[in-house]
């Protein structure tokens, strides 16, 4: 570990450091507290520590930028470390190939990942490698699996998550078997899929619940759908879980985005960009909802939404790479091996596209009418008949007419 | 600027080395685009920016930690710099010593600021000083300074923004000169405060707009306050805006925070935390409006809402500082100037304060009744009556049946 710090200590983080007291910002004190995991220390580090955090890394290079990339990852782990310290998590590396033998076993496959051990369960993290990210992952891994709600203000609460797979599941009280079960599923998911539950009959009314039922929301859809044949085992609800956890409409999200990435139907995404806190985002996100409400049950449809204010630091990677304007809501296709892109046609954000517009669109994106291949000899030949790269050319000549029905 | 680059080229950012196309963070490429001002390349450098970032530092020590500060914020700056090279933003360093006239003319006060030129404007930036942070911040400060409603979608966008001040005006059209009134007064607190307008009688007839009639409205509260005595010069809407900018509840955010909380009424602020995405601190939060609302009225009430998921570096920070539990529901005093804290005791989070039971012991903390200061000995003695740091001993006398009327 020392090399790195010669270089990093107390380099990271951005920290202010302004005096106020109450709103300190942490920096890294320089302290080692990750330590390499080796086959001799695995047993006694596991049992010190109610989580274990492991960068499972490649043998560090004599490669610059390789190296420089690892000393980066080290700083970050090294600050979550410190800001979490009172918690009883431990954090290791783990090299890929001096430990290869205990990376086998504990079933690490992909180098570069960040695993967390609690328990019996491993826990992949595929997301932006960051440390206030990393710290939210491990504080919410560290809560309960499930969030009971209690009364009408909670079922409120609840109703408000649209934008991430959530289920709730009715029980008799905290001894019941059934809610164990439902408990023992929750942790397969956690933190990335929410689990609530309730032991109260009021609440189960409002949401219509029977007795020892479990329903399943998709994300944006007001309709949750009933998981069959209660009561249910923990497997039968790891794997209705498993079964529906692409939605049509998912929001990109910091702490699993790598996943969702790598999720792509036929190596494509349809992308969509809107900031839900801006007029014509709010309202362009209410249609793509509906465009998802009316095609939940086309396999073949997922459209990825990103909200720029999640992202700051990649918008302008994102307008260079796609060539379009954040500062208005889009659509497109994205190839996810090269990042080829073609773009819906959107001329004023006054006037998006309604419902119906959209859904003709996505209709020929899946049937192939619409790709990212077809404008690729344009752009070289230069022929001059559209202005760039916005839109593929068919659709400019079937939708002249798209001023009417916006409100 | 190349003492520093030596040092950290490359090591700053985070940076996922992920091969995915399509998701590429930013790292800083080591190339130099923050220059030094000074009085001769000022008049060329603002010239050729439409926006000019300055950070005014002070002279640049021998001591090793303030260097390392140094060093950061510039790194900081850099990558910020790269990330918006297409944005036509300017990045210059202002040493507060060596450029004390220049500084002074640009009426810069407060070394360790970053302030943003924009027109005749000058913006202070006081917020977390971080790259996501000031990207946005920045883009938030090229976007157009008021936004248009146009219709019921984006009413009902409008009307979803409850945690910060939002104005709205209704105006004949983009050439009325109220509503270019309106615009110059929006460009005072942009990106700080949202300015909406709107051109159609619809939209104006929901909202209950009289023509150039501006509505101003508080976090949290249902109903706006209308602007008397329309219609309005830009300085009679910038007067009336600095006079009620301080809410009865507001929400820290990472742009301004600092400027937040210097902004304490008499050395204190009620601190409350709650996490908004947990039915718990949803229901904190609701029970928080409903106290701010019947409380509006009263100057000497400003409520500090934080909710953990935005600071998640600060939350194991705020933990020890306060010695609380962030898992569930706080409200307290703090004292600005050394963080010393005192706070409600909530002994179950299934079983929150009512909003009187808040209300009582709000009045009790304006009254002086609850402080900082009362424990202090208690804690230095130890005598032992209490469990500690949670609460004022006084609450607990009085408080004794809180576990009837919660939902």
């Amino acid at each position: 570990m020392k090399r790195a710090h010669l270089l990093v200590v107390g380099v990271y983080l951005l920290a202010s450091c302004r005096a106020e007291e109450g709103l300190k910002f942490p920096t890294y004190d320089g302290k080692d507290r990750v330590v390499s995991l080796s086959e001799k220390n695995f047993k006694q580090i596991l049992k010190k520590y109610d989580l274990l955090c492991l960068y499972y890394h490649e043998p560090v290079s004599s490669d610059k930028v390789a190296q420089k990339q690892f000393q980066l990852r080290e700083v970050v782990l090294e600050l979550v470390a410190q800001v979490l310290e009172h918690k009883n998590i431990g954090f290791v590396m783990v090299d890929a190939k001096k430990e290869a033998k205990l990376a086998k076993k504990l079933g690490f496959d992909e180098e570069g990942s960040l695993y967390v051990l609690k328990g019996d369960r491993t826990v992949e993290f595929d997301g932006e490698f960051a440390a206030d990210v990393l710290v939210e992952f491990l504080l919410d891994l560290i809560e309960d699996p499930v969030e009971i709600i209690n009364n009408k203000l909670e079922v409120q609460a609840f109703e408000r998550i649209e934008d991430q797979i959530k289920l709730i599941g009715f029980f008799k009280n905290e001894d019941s078997e059934y809610y164990k079960a439902f408990q023992e599923a929750a942790e397969h998911f956690q933190p990335y899929i929410k689990f609530f539950a309730t032991f109260d009959k009021g609440v189960a009314k409002r949401l219509s619940l029977k007795m020892n039922e479990v329903d399943f929301y998709e994300p944006f859809m007001d309709e949750p759908i009933v998981i069959p044949n209660r009561p249910y085992t923990e497997e039968e609800l790891v794997e209705f879980v498993k079964e529906h956890q692409r939605p049509t409409l998912r929001r990109l999200r910091p702490e699993d985005m790598f996943e969702t990435w790598e999720d792509d139907l036929n190596g494509i995404h349809i992308v969509a960009f809107a900031e839900k806190s801006d007029p014509d985002g709010y309202e362009f996100l209410e249609i793509l909802k509906q465009v998802a409400r009316d095609n939940t049950d086309n396999p073949d449809l997922s459209i990825l939404w990103i909200d720029p204010d999640d992202f700051p630091l990649l918008v302008a990677y994102w307008e260079k790479t796609f060539k379009i304007d954040l500062f208005k809501p889009q659509i497109g296709v994205v190839n996810v091996t090269d990042a080829d892109s073609v773009w819906m046609e959107i001329p004023d954000d006054d006037d998006l596209p309604t419902a119906e517009e959209l859904e003709d669109w996505v209709e020929d994106v899946l049937s192939g009418k619409i790709n990212t291949e077809d404008d690729d000899d344009e752009d070289e030949d230069d022929n001059g008949n559209d202005d760039g790269d916005n839109d593929n050319s068919d659709e400019e000549d079937n939708d002249d007419s798209d001023d009417d029905d916006d409100e």
